[in-house]
């Protein structure tokens, strides 16, 4: 299964580490800022991994249009009119979009959701801890998290008890952001009920479980037809 | 709701505490071992909580005959022909038997399989936590849960590592016994993958979740068909 | 050992259970509010432990001074010139007096303080669970342990974060009360550093653990010189 | 405060990353296995920080002797003979000689210590996480924590428990070993007692820890008269 990488960032480069050092993978090319425009001519590859720029949309557009390759994109900071481009190319090609290929983070979200409407009495808390450099809580991932269990909204998230809070009301969920030391990113979801407690947790020990996520993502979408997939779909279905 | 209660040991007087505390539902009687022989004339109820013993099998089989009550039951001992005469009470009412009626612990299964599925290539292992006096291990929960991440029996469990026992192997499930103090029962699965790691976690404070998922039960069973229905499907479904 | 229990609620009658079941011990006698008369004349023992109400203060000491039995108070309420009192009878024995006499909860802030001390420069924040009945945030155990950390006041509690709070400020402590179902009390404290993370918990599953800490302390304080002691005192030194 | 960096392999290089990183430190100079030479006409500093080779202990001795500089080794696969040498040059200068540097792990044996002698009726077990490649098991540390727990041998370790093992033997401590992914190493010490738990964690997530320490160490060991220490003592008296 043929890989072309385009980004050579600190992302592209873990991707390209992980899709030489797999031996049911082959690189069939890398480019990057300054070598962008290699990607006109490029060789066909099986799908093409994308943690570039939003300002080489054009030239992976074109290449996915010639190509055929199925595509994996990580790039952030797309406006709305550019996502839909990048929906569009599944019409031609299996295509994905994201901006976290954590596999486990996506795992623990779906299991939230099941164990909350299964433990629908039980009591809800998140707790998420990162490191001391990071300046606004709840994390990211903690706000998915709280829509993964509340998905209607019928819940009120608290972000703090002190002095007399009185009662827990059943309607709200507290959502606690240590802040300490270096670490990369720790979430649980905790449902209390009537003497039982079940704990989700997903810790991370670095950044680069989202190019594993995503060269894992480039093995499922080879095997898909071409249209727009979510990550969710991709690794659950 | 009627519920009529059977059996007047620890766990049927938990059951009848239950009912009585639940504005929802409504204590129609209760019988126990010295007063079984009430339950032949015994009024009618929605649903009928069985946790009493095996030898009053027949007054139960007339009971849901004569009523058309829906069944819970958590009777253990049962014989393969006792069980299949429960069974078989599943053809004029809605029935569910159990051993296990603890809610987290149905939930912690069902995820237990979902993050298995969907993270196939980390490494599991499972921990497993029990008071001091506990004769056997690992736990009948654990090894539900061993079951849950490995239906197709393709790993092979391991209940302990000393020495230079060489790198893990892949198929190879490490399930691990604590035991001390008076802990009622901790549970975890945890899934071990490149830089990340989910944590499934289900904790028991008192055996009191028995009875608590056994009356869950009941509400979900009087809305059902006439069927023998498992606890999973019931609760999830 | 002889022990004479002074209070017959709740407490005094897993006290009694507790003296009842242990073979080094021998129960003198019990009184409570409706028999407490008795203690005048009562036999005298190696150590009395009063967990009545403190409208008995009066009886306890004229038992105490008549028989020179060690003294293990766990009664609340008291005003301070009651508690003078019950300190100035360490002038004749040998008496302790504590709100909480988990020896867990002990040994948890000893080992705080000195976790705080040697790892100066880590960023610390505490976690504390209860059920969903407490009114109050955070727990009493939480301040106790907030002190144990930071025994000259000079960091400074935060409850909660949210929004653009900015990177952590070194010189704040994160407290965060959970709240949900049932939990009798688990209260963590976290120190984070570079690389490494140092987590001191403790998990209480039953109020036992306040009468178990108190036959603990009174099995101690019958081989000590008269004089009041700390419970940290009495269980550490 | 001056600091001398001796060997310039992965950890030589963390650590001179950290001293330029420090404002209170100074880089004084660094020699590498194709630079020692260098060593013998190197100017002097207050602290010298060796993670190099042991055939370069003539060298190191040489550099400590001339220039009195503290000396903080972190070097392996010293014989008796060369570690009866390194703790010699405590005769001149304040040295201290350590297998590992996690100011964390440290902390972890002394607090295991102390919880085993005030809770010395609880039940202990340990557990220990390492990737799916370490091929011995328990770790190291985990031996560690074993001894610090059970200082007197009076404890018999188990190392996994299956089928009728029966009650749990007050005189055994489990050991547990948990295998998977790229988990750096976590130890838990458990404490298990009537109702309550304390639990006791220490979480690596990078080998920088052990070179953390070390300049830490090394921080301290500048204020120190001549002699050779451990680093439990420097870390803690």
């Amino acid at each position: 299964m043929g890989v072309f990488v385009i980004g050579d960032g600190r992302m592209g480069t873990i991707i390209r580490e992980l899709v030489e050092a797999d031996s049911s993978l082959k690189l069939v090319g890398i480019v990057g800022a300054d070598t962008k425009e290699n990607l006109r001519d490029a060789a066909a590859a099986d799908v093409a991994i994308d943690f570039s720029h939003k300002d080489m949309l054009p030239l992976v557009e074109a290449y996915v249009a010639r190509t055929g390759a199925a595509l994996v994109s990580g790039v952030t900071g797309y406006s709305d009119e550019e996502l839909s481009r990048v929906k569009a190319l599944g019409r031609g090609a299996a295509v994905i979009h994201s901006a976290n290929y954590s596999l486990g983070v996506a795992v623990l979200r779906r299991l939230a959701t099941q164990a909350a409407e299964a433990l629908a009495e039980f009591d809800i808390e998140i707790t998420e801890t990162h490191h001391n450099q990071k300046a606004d809580a709840p994390s990211g991932t903690a706000k998915l998290l709280l829509d993964a269990v509340n998905p209607e909204g019928a819940y009120e998230p608290v972000y703090g008890r002190e002095g007399m809070c009185g009662k827990r009301d059943p309607r709200e969920i507290g959502v606690h952001a240590l802040r300490g030391g270096t670490v990369a990113g720790t979430h649980t979801v905790h449902f209390f009920g009537p003497d039982e407690e079940v704990e989700l947790t997903h810790r991370a020990t670095s950044r680069r479980i989202f190019a594993t996520g995503a060269v894992a993502a480039a093995k499922k979408l080879v095997a898909r037809e071409p249209g727009f997939y979510t990550f969710d779909e991709l690794m659950f279905a």
